[in-house]
């Protein structure tokens, strides 16, 4: 990992920490935040890690109007030990510079940026919380802040991480969810830009979420644009079926996000020998598999809620129960195995954790 | 019009007026803004003008992360004997109540931002260029300002109007552009939010732009995104072909933007007597129409533009010159009439004009 100099301003007024016991996800934040400068023909400059404050930005600024804003979501965990532990960040970096390329924005030095993130939470590690089902939850993300109106790529540009101490992304836990089949509303079509972590993704997504809830849907499946016919997410996450033995997830066809949970579930699938394939899947198929008795098991999977058992899923009005509306025992011994090893509760045998007290040794 | 108790804080320090003469696009702003805030439960508040000043976001705010942001585009003109003249605001405040539906978004008062929208005028009246081809180009936007980083419409929101005397949107005025087909990025699709004004519609489509600039094209055509066979739009106007003396546009169909512009163009030329069709045209009829001479025009249409004249259309590399790459007697004949009508060289006998002076008499 490079070493880069961060010009560092601690705060002099430090926040009272959130109750570990309650903590909502995304709503408290910590002590400092990294930011960098962009300027055309000069590059990622001024990187520093300061005392949390307001974004200040021109009325006019592209972000707000043409919405060049591309952003990542990873977790750091305290083990038992207390060792602090970042899983998979290199696969935020190297996502966040595909998001970064499709939306016309400057790459960003994917070891500096990961450099700079274990500089902040080394800094803001008594802000990891410990509690089962908690973590520290990092948001990088890159905004537009030229102030002009013209539709084309900024010059100027911003980067963020910011920190969040989070509980459960569903207050209840991991326990199933009933899934409301989207036949109306898109959320990304081929050629599209549902492959990038990017905002309009997520507003294009909230018409839909409101009406699954109005009809007491947890969230939506979305489904493929064009045809309106292969499943596509479920909500913000990427999506598993277990069918007749065999594990099931859509393939990445450029309108899907490429999860890193997703990636490394379909890892611990195939090192368990569970027979997995990454391919279309229709809502025929799913149908059919829940007439005939085979479909087993369905979830989501991202890094918010890990995974997200499904428990029924409404297609037009015809309703599959999955799994007696339970927690299937795959979808329990992935989010145990993956949690465990996120946690330091299990032997990490991927090389998936970054240990930053390792990184910072590197460093001094 | 509804009269708004509207705070209004005047600024101590005046900015110098640009040249008329060498006005950009996009890039001057005037000396004051209007912001009105939003809380749920509470409705939309604290309406207020303001000098011109950075907006401060806490960095978890949600048009960040989540995109939830809606904005307008409309000119003002002044008159040769002085009068200030808007183009149909109150259609763009209908749209822009559309588009926040579509973004889970309160709805404002069209009323209210109407009056707000010409007591800010009021005050930055000495802002309105008046050189040929300049205006005032106001945009009103909403977006999300409440710190959560979790996928759900926000409780906060905050609604401005930003002003900025603006030159001819392409420097060189009305003069035919060449146009590249797009056939593997797609703007938007049916059930998306391309019949919303919102900023990822804008993000998703800099990438085809980038890419046409680069082989010498000006803007890309849109083509639908399911059987990638239909005209949508170009770049981010409307689209009218004139074929063997018919002008056809592509019906709105939820993903293409329904303009102003558009609206009125369509208007003149039912007024006109001119055959005019709504309805989808597939790229395969224009070809045809092309290889058999009967291609006679193809214009843009759009607030910033108004006009925008198509030279060329390249098809997969099948390139159609279009009226020899003139500007054609139809597109100058629109051009001439709407311009005419908008600074207040013709008569307008629509009634698409608000007089700003009668309008704040009526509030007197």
């Amino acid at each position: 990992m490079k070493s880069l100099p961060i010009q560092i301003k601690l705060t002099d007024n430090r926040k009272e920490k959130p109750n570990p016991e309650t903590l909502i996800f995304g709503r408290n934040f910590t002590d400092h935040m990294f930011v960098a400068d962009y300027d055309e023909g000069k590059g990622w400059h001024s990187h520093r890690i300061v005392p949390y404050a307001p974004v200040s930005l021109d009325p006019a600024s592209i972000v707000f109007h043409y919405g060049q804003t591309v952003f990542e979501g990873l977790k750091a965990y305290k083990s038992p030990n207390g060792t602090v532990r970042l899983f998979r960040p290199e696969e935020n970096m190297k996502r966040m510079n595909l998001s970064l390329d499709r939306l016309c924005m400057p790459r960003i030095d994917e070891d500096l940026a990961l450099n700079a993130l274990t500089q902040l939470i080394q800094i803001e590690k008594d802000w990891i919380p410990t509690v089962e089902g908690t973590s520290l939850y990092i948001r990088p993300f890159v905004i537009a802040n030229e102030a002009f109106l013209g539709v084309s790529p900024a010059k100027k540009y911003q980067f963020y991480i910011i920190l969040s101490p989070v509980g459960s992304y569903y207050k209840e836990g991991i326990h199933p969810v009933k899934i409301l089949v989207e036949n109306e509303f898109v959320r990304a079509v081929k050629g599209g830009t549902g492959g990038a972590k990017t905002a309009g993704n997520y507003a294009a997504g909230l018409k839909a979420q409101e009406v699954a809830d109005q009809k007491g849907y947890a969230q939506v499946l979305w489904l493929d644009g064009v045809e309106k016919k292969y499943v596509e997410e479920v909500g913000s996450m990427n999506i598993f079926f277990k069918i007749n033995g065999e594990v099931v997830t859509p393939a990445i066809n450029g309108s899907i996000l490429e999860g890193i949970t997703r990636k490394s579930i379909l890892h611990l699938l195939r090192h368990w020998n569970i027979p997995v394939a990454e391919r279309q899947i229709s809502m025929d198929e799913i149908r059919d598999a829940y007439d005939n008795g085979t479909l087993e098991e369905v979830f989501g999977t991202g890094t918010a809620a890990v995974i997200s058992p499904v428990g029924e899923l409404n297609w037009d009005g015809y309703k599959m129960v999955v799994n007696h509306n339970e927690t299937g025992p795959l979808a329990r011994q992935l989010f145990n195995t993956l949690t465990n090893i996120q946690t330091g509760n299990e032997e990490d045998p991927f090389g998936w954790i970054l240990q930053l007290n390792n990184e910072l040794a590197k460093l001094a």
